[in-house]
């Protein structure tokens, strides 16, 4: 039996899920744990529980992104709960309200559950200091996107069994992502090696503090690696200069089998989604259903979401059991 | 008893409803019986069900469809599954994934039930050969539009007891419509007799090979009509040199009571909605509750909904009842 | 006990609220005590009963409202019943189908409630005329926004213990505001006195009418006040010429500690949000949480819909039990 398996029943001491950075290995093993629960769960026709029966979740969006507001759309419906959609287009956030007035007008809402998504960094941090429910980080700017790193680590810890001593190679704008900066924490945290490669540009010397070993070179950086991440490219950001051309990028920074063929026989090839085909991404390794773990992505995005639901909320629920 | 009562336990032996092209008699009998008792479900102040508990269905929309989709949201919700609506707009399918990477990411969200409207004939086929679940096509380009087709035929059936041997006339942009086909299909299925009228632009002799008889003057076409179809014209397919003005085509295809004299004096008037008044039909006619049948047409397409989403689900849910 | 308590268990004997106009004392009150209980029961971890399940409440929203329609969509939730939600954008309406017409097709879906917000005055209580559920008015024009003015009696009441006799300050925009109108017939149905307070553009003579005394003059509209509901300003009116700028609006009607300091000591501040800081209102006064009730209005204002909710479906609800 590993260290893992005895934490399945410990509870997460944390109030709100804001990030991976500071959080312990038990914290995320008891995620992880969790969710592998829901997996099975969602493989199910009846893939309901009522534990969170009678609470509100509201999704707060403030950038679109239709695939992780679904995800946690699901998560919370699976669960239970009542889940009510803020999409800002169209908001009284338009109208010039604050977001700190937009944090407290929702507080008297008395949701239990508030994921929300926001274009600068540090936003959700902040508004989750002006209301009472757990606050749940959907992506904030260039800073961190927990949830994705965890899906990511589930998804890894399922294919490999592990996450410890693995090598594990993010490539692309590692500088600008938050998807990069969680899976560094979380992986960091675990005990795997983490790469970063792309050009100096989007992974600069600086990156080095985080504790990646830095490469400008896919062959180099992709060597006996065990796990392939790829990040999405903004393909608005070549336009800043980054690079000449998306062909270009796509020889030198592109992931094709002939790059892949320096890594390990079975390394696992991850994306955040959505792909760009043919931009960091040949289409036929994007299709190879045999090496690439896409697809389990997106299943384990909803039973991560499901137990992090469960986690922060466990604590309320069982204090209002026992009265 | 009718031999139609003989088939109300029948299961339905298809994966998906993609079209009304290729079913049986039995097929939409089956499904017409079931939907009868929905009908009478929804007449309730409590109609509700619980037999999709825990069941996911994902209503994906590329082209708008306010009514359509607030009908299967409405028949998924009554029959209790957790429903979640994704429309194109603002979706990570305008950064440019594909049809078929968002087929897979859907499938991996693990939905049992997928309702798609397209822009594109045959796109909703080839995405249900990339999921594990049941798809329904709310509609496909210019291809079909089963739901509709079935709730016309339920309208019908329960207004003039059966469909076959009754005259039905559809009238206006036949070349277009995929009502009308699905439509078209659906009556020759069961018996019914199926006229088009139209100008020869928008019903052009080539419909023939569909199993209709063609008209281009309405007073013709609608002698002795138990049932008059209307479509609604796509006034933007005026400016493509089909029509000199709207005027003029109301003069000739508009359904006024003029030209309804001449259909039988109990014939239906139907219209897939939203009405166009004083395009392709006159506002009186429109208005007219004893003669037209627009809005048990609304009515119905709810309980047609419920009963193909039950159908489709069926057999897995029986499955999972069994272990 | 006060008279009040006595009508707990009174019926609601209205089909619709399309207005508070019309309205009597014990009618309101019923609402009120209504709202009291499900007050409670929202500051729970579990915040749910089923009175509503199975019945369909629709958010028809012909003017984009994030915070009523979310705080509707909530209500209706919490009561366990469907909720659909039809924004007008995107909506066949746009293709040209008239409002009679989009009432009798969702008519024809069965609801058993209706929220309609609508930009014109009067235009809900013409859709009520064509459906057969209760309808809500969530706004219509300049007109009514009767759960508005519910919710602020409802936080008044918790706060003062009372609504007789006291004073209430309203400033603003009282002119084009359905907030102050239905505010006003509440507050003298009720038996407070009713103050207006702004410049003759916006708070001209004409206003007395409604039974309220209008000042120009903050200082001396809100002498000895115990309540002071201020107004969003429409900036976008400013460009009308009811005013030269947005500094000279503040000096002479922003309300700030200074124009409050004539209030009594006790004084409430109310307003519906989303607030302008710096135009109609100071940001210190508006984060004074000792004196503000701003979110409490926000919490109330689920409290009052469901209660509306519950009350306009009880004797159908019934009719169904004792068959």
């Amino acid at each position: 039996m590993s260290p893992a398996d005895n934490t399945a029943n410990l509870s997460f001491p944390h109030q709100h899920l804001l990030g991976i950075e500071g959080l312990k290995e038990q914290d995320i093993t008891c995620i992880l744990n969790r969710a592998d629960r829901y997996a099975e769960q969602n493989r199910k026709t009846n893939k309901k529980t009522d534990i969170l029966t009678g609470l509100t979740q509201i999704n707060l969006f403030f950038e679109n992104s239709t695939r992780t507001r679904m995800s946690f759309e699901l998560a919370g419906k699976r669960l239970g709960a009542d889940v009510i959609n803020m999409s800002v287009a169209g908001s009284s956030i338009k109208k010039g309200e604050t977001l700190l007035d937009t944090a407290s007008t929702l507080n008297a809402l008395q949701p239990d559950l508030l994921v929300v998504r926001h274009g600068s960094s540090g936003a959700v941090k902040l508004l989750s200091r002006k209301v009472n429910c757990a606050v749940l980080n959907a992506g904030d700017g260039t800073h961190e996107h927990p949830t994705q790193a965890l899906l990511d680590a589930q998804t890894i810890r399922r294919r490999k069994g592990k996450l410890a001593r693995l090598t594990v190679a993010i490539c692309g704008d590692v500088l600008h992502s938050r998807v990069a900066r969680s899976n560094i924490h979380l992986l960091n945290i675990m005990g795997a090696r983490v790469r970063v490669i792309g050009p100096s540009t989007l992974v600069p010397a600086s990156l080095a503090s985080l504790g990646v070993e830095i490469y400008h070179d896919m062959r180099e950086g992709l060597r006996d690696c065990d796990i392939v991440m790829m990040l999405r490219l903004q393909t608005e950001r070549m336009q800043g200069g980054y690079f000449p051309s998306i062909s270009e990028y796509f020889t030198l920074y592109g992931l094709d089998y002939d790059k892949l063929s320096v890594a390990k026989e079975d390394a696992l090839i991850m994306h955040p989604g959505p792909m760009n085909r043919g931009v960091e991404i040949d289409a036929a390794v994007a299709d190879d259903l045999t090496r690439s773990a896409i697809q389990e992505q997106v299943e384990m995005g909803v039973a991560v979401r499901m137990a992090c639901l469960d986690l922060l909320t466990q604590q309320k629920r069982e204090q209002e059991m026992g009265r």
